[in-house]
């Protein structure tokens, strides 16, 4: 039997400095790493609905259907997807990808928000570079971790490195990373693999389609 | 075969402030549920070490060693731990456990961090009043969820509801449910099960024996 299409909900549209970065781009980058079909539906992110509420009760994207499942929180929607693939190992490897998984969520991405926050949003450059101070180490133990090896788990790409690489995302283009050489290269490892490539393509096209459908806020 | 015993690692002494609440309680909780054995070793707070590193790259506990694996990250080990257990089901509603797991600390942990740090830690009532603005909706759509059932997946406790409550301990401490009566009901639901009762005691006289042992800094 063929698996069913998996549904991938996002936003109808957003502003230019998100595009690139909201997170079904990293449910995109899975879907075509295990050559998973999808379709893309949309929720309105200017008027919040009931129905997407009821779905993920604190309004964000992505969600996923497959089959009879619903599911929200990047995290967990990967590991379901990678779930029985290449990408997720069984065993005890399959318990050190879900760690990295949830590292890559808790130990960098709760840091790199609140700066990003501060950076980018508010334009707070106090405030930022006191969150800079907090996120540098992270980012420095993360590279410690990768001297010796390729890949967070085993000597393979898994979906830990697929979240950790869409994560360093940001922080690369910030320039955080120009003084950790390596983490900079497993960032750029993951990235030119040709299934990140498409999905981000895809992602750009979908935001580029919504311009033509939707109207800007005044 | 009998499962081995589960070796988990904490401080080896904290102050009194965080004492109740360092992550070792998630872990001992979920033990004590599955009656699985377990001894504590510890790696010191104040002079973290190479090997502590080795093991948790950012230098924080909890850690386990299960046989073989050596795991950090509390989510990552309860669901560890968890799998082949009632507290984790199998099928479309562990997809749904490990997604409560991840929004508990994703969704509703990583808000409650600032905010605790900004109240407690810094006493910086201005931005602690500021990050109470961001916890408290998310806290409002959390109880929107339990509105109608009493736990988190299906109609039983699970390791998501296990981490959920731990993670509500503090601001309910702290006021922030006296207005969300169905979700302050959740966690005393939760609270009130013989293994986290067991797990407190525990994990309180473990900083008490440290005591004996260790002396306070200066």
């Amino acid at each position: 039997m063929n698996p069913t299409q998996v549904v991938l909900t996002t936003y109808d549209w957003v502003p230019d400095m998100p595009r690139g970065y909201v997170r079904d781009i990293r449910i995109r980058w899975l879907l075509e790493e295990i050559g998973r079909p999808y379709r893309v539906e949309t929720v309105p992110l200017r008027e919040k609905t009931a129905t997407h509420f009821a779905r993920q009760p604190f309004g964000q994207v992505p969600m996923i259907q497959d089959g009879d499942l619903s599911l929200f929180e990047s995290g967990a929607i990967l590991l379901h997807l990678a779930r029985g693939t290449d990408l997720l190992p069984s065993g005890d490897d399959g318990a050190r990808v879900a760690q990295w998984v949830i590292a890559a969520l808790n130990s960098i991405e709760s840091f790199l928000i609140p700066w990003a926050v501060a950076k980018f949003f508010d334009q707070n450059q106090a405030a930022a570079a006191r969150q800079e101070e907090l996120l540098r180490p992270r980012l420095s133990q993360l590279q410690d971790v990768l001297q010796d090896r390729d890949w967070l788990v085993g000597d393979r790409f898994t979906v830990a490195d697929l979240l950790m690489a869409e994560i360093l995302r940001i922080p690369a283009e910030a320039g955080l990373l120009d003084d950790l050489p390596r983490l900079a290269g497993y960032l750029e490892r993951a990235t030119s693999r040709p299934a990140f490539t498409k999905a981000l393509a895809d992602h750009m096209a979908h935001w580029q389609a919504a311009d033509q459908t939707q109207s800007a806020p005044a």
